[in-house]
C-alpha cells in the first residue's frame, strides 16, 4: 500500500451531517486485516423487517462476497452488513467461500440471526486469503457499541486508497412522514462502468417493498454510479446495496409496494440525488485526480450510443493525460469518438471545452479563442461537450484526469 | 511537442541493413510542416505495374488521407506514396480534402503520373489545417534525389514521438528467383487494435496480383499490427500499406494471382515475419515504455474470445502500472479477465508471470515463490500467460507498461 496521499484537491468543501435512520445502527473496529492504526471493519445492524436491494459487478471473476450477496438477496430478511477493507477476498477459491461463511456465522451468532441474513463485502488486495478469524475478536464488541450516528466512521472504515470519506444525505416527505436517505461509498481506483464503484451503501427508513427498492436502485444506477469511470478497470467486488428499514411506517409513512407509485416522486428524486452525489465524490477521488471531468454527448443515434461514446472519451488515456496537462486537445476527443465504434459523422461533429466551441462540423471552429480555452483549462472542473448531429441520443458521464500520481499509486500499491 | 525523449531502452540492439527493392526509390525532405531541423516528408516512387494493398483505421472519424487512399485503392496503378509527419490532416474538413488533392497534384506533376496514382498519409497533430503548399518547394527535388537505399531515412522522416526508426527486411525465394520484402513503421502513441499502428509500409519486388497482396496483408495483420496496443486509443490515421512492384518477374519469379498459391509458402511466412517484427518494434517504442509485455491467452472459448481477453489485460491501466512498478500483481490480471465480458470461470483460471505459475484454478498457487517472481519482474521483457481452461481458443498480443513518462509525454504533446 502506498503511503497515505494528501486529500484530493477535488474533495467537497462541505460535508453534510448525516441524521440517524431509525432501524439502522453502525459500528466500526480495527481487526488488523491489513492496515495498522485504523479501522477496517464496518458492521451495520438492521431492525427486523428491513428489505435490501443490490447491484453488483458484471465481472466474470467476481469476489466471494459478491457471490454471497447475489445468492442471498432474493427472499432475504437482512439483519446485518459486514464490510472489511484491506483484503478483497477475491480469487481466493474455496477458502474465500469459507471465509464468507465464517464471517456471516460470527456476525449471526453475535446478533442472534441467521447467517443468510448477513450481507458481506470486502475491498482491498485481490488473491490473498482473507483471515476471517480476525473478525471473531471484534464482532461482539461492535454489536454492543453500535450507534445510530456513526456514519462518518462507517464511511472511513471501508476506505482503501480513498483520500476522503464519501457521504451523502437527503430528507424528504413520503406521504405525511419525513423519511431519510443516507449513503456512503468508497472508490478511488479500478473504477469503471457496469457498477462503477467498489462499494456503496444507501439506507432509508422508508417503508418500501424489496421489489420497489430494487427497481429504484436499478433505475438510479445508470445515470450515477454506472456513469462514472476512473480508469476503465472494473472491479471484481463492485457492490451497491440499499437497505430500507421501513421504520418510518410507524410514523405514518405509507407502505410502498411498487416503484411506480406516484407517492414516491419526491423520494425517487432524493434517492437518485444521494446516489449521484456519492458517484460524483468517487470521481472526485479518482486515484491521482487533479481535475473532475464531465463529459456530455448529445445528438447521438441513441442514448446507449451516447453512453458508449462518452465512455470512450472518458476512458481514453490520451484525452485524460491532455486534460492533466491543461491542454484542450480536441483532436484526441475526435479520436475517441471515432474509435467508439458508434455511428458518427466526422463532418457533423462539434466539440466544446468549458462551454467554448473549439470544433464545429468537422473542423476547427475558426472563431475560437485559444487563449480563453487555455485559461479555462486551469480550472479544477472541466466540462467537455460533444454534439454528433445525428439524432436525439444524449448522455453524461464523469471521470477524472490521468496523472503521474495515478501511475505512482498503482505502480506501488501491493508492495 | 515534448522534447525529444532518449531512445527507448527496449529498442532492438541490431538494426538490419535493408537491400534495394527493384522498382522502389525513396527520398526525404524537410518541408517545415511542424518540426525544425529534421525531415518530415517521405516520397516513395514505384515503377509502372506496381500493385498496392491497404488496411486502414476503423475510426468513424478517419483522416483525410485515409479516405483518399481507401477511395483510390481499387483499380489504382500506384506510382508514388507521400507521407508527412507533424500534422495528421485529420478533422480538417473540406480543407483537409483539398490538401490531399493538392499534395497528390504536386507529386503527380513532378513524377508525370495521375494524381489518383499517388497514395498519401499524414501523422501528427489532429485538427490543424495541413499546409500542403509546403510540399511544392520540395517535391521536384525529391523526385530527382530518390535512391534505392534510403530506407533508414524514410523510416526517420515519418517519426513523431517515436524514439527510434523501425525497419525490417526479409529475402526469400519465389520460384527460382530471390525476392525481397522491406518494411518500415512508426508508432509510439494512440496505438490500439483495429489497425494497431499509425503508419506502416511494406514493399516487395514479388510479382503478386493486387488481390493476392491484399489477401496476404489481411491475413498477416491480425496476428501482428492488430495484436499490438499501447494505450487502447485508436488513431484516425492508422494505415498499413503494401506495394509490390513485380520487378522480380523479370528475373524469373512466377506471377502469383491468388494468395492461396502454394508457391507463396515461404513468401507468406517472410511477409508475416516482417510485419510481426515491425509491430513488435511499435510495442517496444510505446510512449514512455520501459517493459515489453507479451500476453498469451489459452483455453478460451474461441480465438476471438482469447483476443478480447488478451486486449482487456493489455489495455488495463492497473495491469500496466503494476508491471511498470515491477509488481507481479496477478489479482489485477483476474480483474482484467473478469471485465472482458467473455466466457471465463474464475475457478479454472491459472496465471503465469515469466513462466512461473502464480495462480492456479481460481486461487493463489500455494507453491509459488514470490521472490523468484519479483526478481523476474526486473527484466525488460515480461511474459504473462493466462489459461482459462474452457476451450481451445488462444491468442497473443503485445503491449508495454504505463509509466509516468507516458503521462508526461501526453500531457505536454500539443503545447
Amino acid at each position: 500500500m502506498a503511503k497515505a496521499s494528501p486529500v484530493s484537491p477535488l474533495a467537497p468543501t462541505r460535508v453534510p451531517e448525516l441524521p440517524p435512520i431509525e432501524g439502522v445502527r453502525l459500528a466500526t473496529a480495527a481487526a488488523g486485516i491489513k492496515y495498522r492504526d485504523r479501522t477496517d471493519v464496518l458492521l451495520a445492524l438492521f431492525e427486523e423487517g428491513t428489505v435490501a436491494a443490490g447491484v453488483f459487478t458484471r465481472s466474470k471473476c467476481p469476489s466471494a462476497p459478491v457471490e454471497w450477496c447475489r445468492d442471498r438477496l432474493k427472499g432475504a430478511a437482512p439483519r446485518a452488513l459486514v464490510v472489511n477493507s484491506g483484503n478483497a477476498n477475491a480469487f481466493t477459491g474455496k477458502t474465500g467461500r469459507e471465509a464468507c461463511k465464517f464471517t456471516a456465522q460470527i456476525a449471526a451468532r453475535a446478533i442472534g440471526c441467521r447467517p443468510a441474513d448477513v450481507f458481506l463485502a470486502s475491498t482491498g488486495v485481490i488473491g490473498e486469503p482473507l483471515n476471517a478469524k480476525a473478525f471473531d475478536g471484534v464482532m461482539e464488541g461492535m454489536v454492543v457499541a453500535a450507534r445510530d450516528d456513526a456514519w462518518m466512521e462507517a464511511a472511513r472504515a471501508i476506505m482503501t486508497t480513498d483520500t476522503f470519506p464519501k457521504v451523502a444525505s437527503a430528507t424528504v416527505r413520503l406521504g405525511k412522514a419525513k423519511v431519510t436517505i443516507n449513503g456512503f461509498a468508497k472508490g478511488a481506483g479500478m473504477i469503471a462502468p457496469d457498477m462503477a464503484t467498489m462499494l456503496s451503501y444507501v439506507f432509508t427508513d422508508a417503508p418500501l417493498s424489496a421489489r420497489a427498492l430494487q427497481a429504484l436502485l436499478g433505475e438510479a444506477v445508470r445515470g450515477t454510479f454506472n456513469a462514472v469511470t476512473i480508469d476503465g478497470d472494473t472491479s471484481t467486488s463492485d457492490t451497491l446495496m440499499a437497505f430500507a428499514t421501513g421504520a418510518a411506517g410507524r410514523r405514518g409513512a405509507p407502505r410502498i409496494a411498487q416503484a411506480g407509485d406516484p407517492r414516491l416522486r419526491a423520494f425517487r428524486k432524493a434517492f437518485h440525488d444521494v446516489l449521484a452525489d456519492l458517484a460524483e465524490q468517487v470521481a472526485r477521488d479518482g486515484e491521482g485526480a487533479r481535475k473532475l471531468i464531465e463529459i456530455g454527448v448529445e445528438g447521438a443515434a441513441s442514448d446507449a450510443s451516447a453512453r458508449r461514446i462518452a465512455m470512450s472519451i472518458a476512458n481514453s488515456p490520451l484525452v485524460k493525460t491532455a486534460i492533466a496537462g491543461e491542454d484542450a486537445n480536441w483532436g484526441r476527443v475526435v479520436m475517441a469518438v471515432g474509435k467508439a465504434g458508434e455511428p458518427a459523422d466526422r463532418d457533423r461533429l462539434s466539440i466544446w471545452f468549458n462551454g467554448i466551441r473549439v470544433a464545429h462540423r468537422g473542423a476547427r471552429d475558426p472563431a475560437y479563442d485559444e487563449a480563453a480555452v487555455s485559461a479555462s483549462m486551469r480550472r479544477p472542473e472541466i466540462s467537455l461537450k460533444v454534439a454528433l448531429g445525428l439524432g436525439r441520443g444524449r448522455d453524461r458521464v464523469l471521470t477524472c484526469d490521468l496523472t503521474k500520481e495515478y501511475v505512482a499509486i498503482n505502480g506501488d500499491y501491493r508492495s
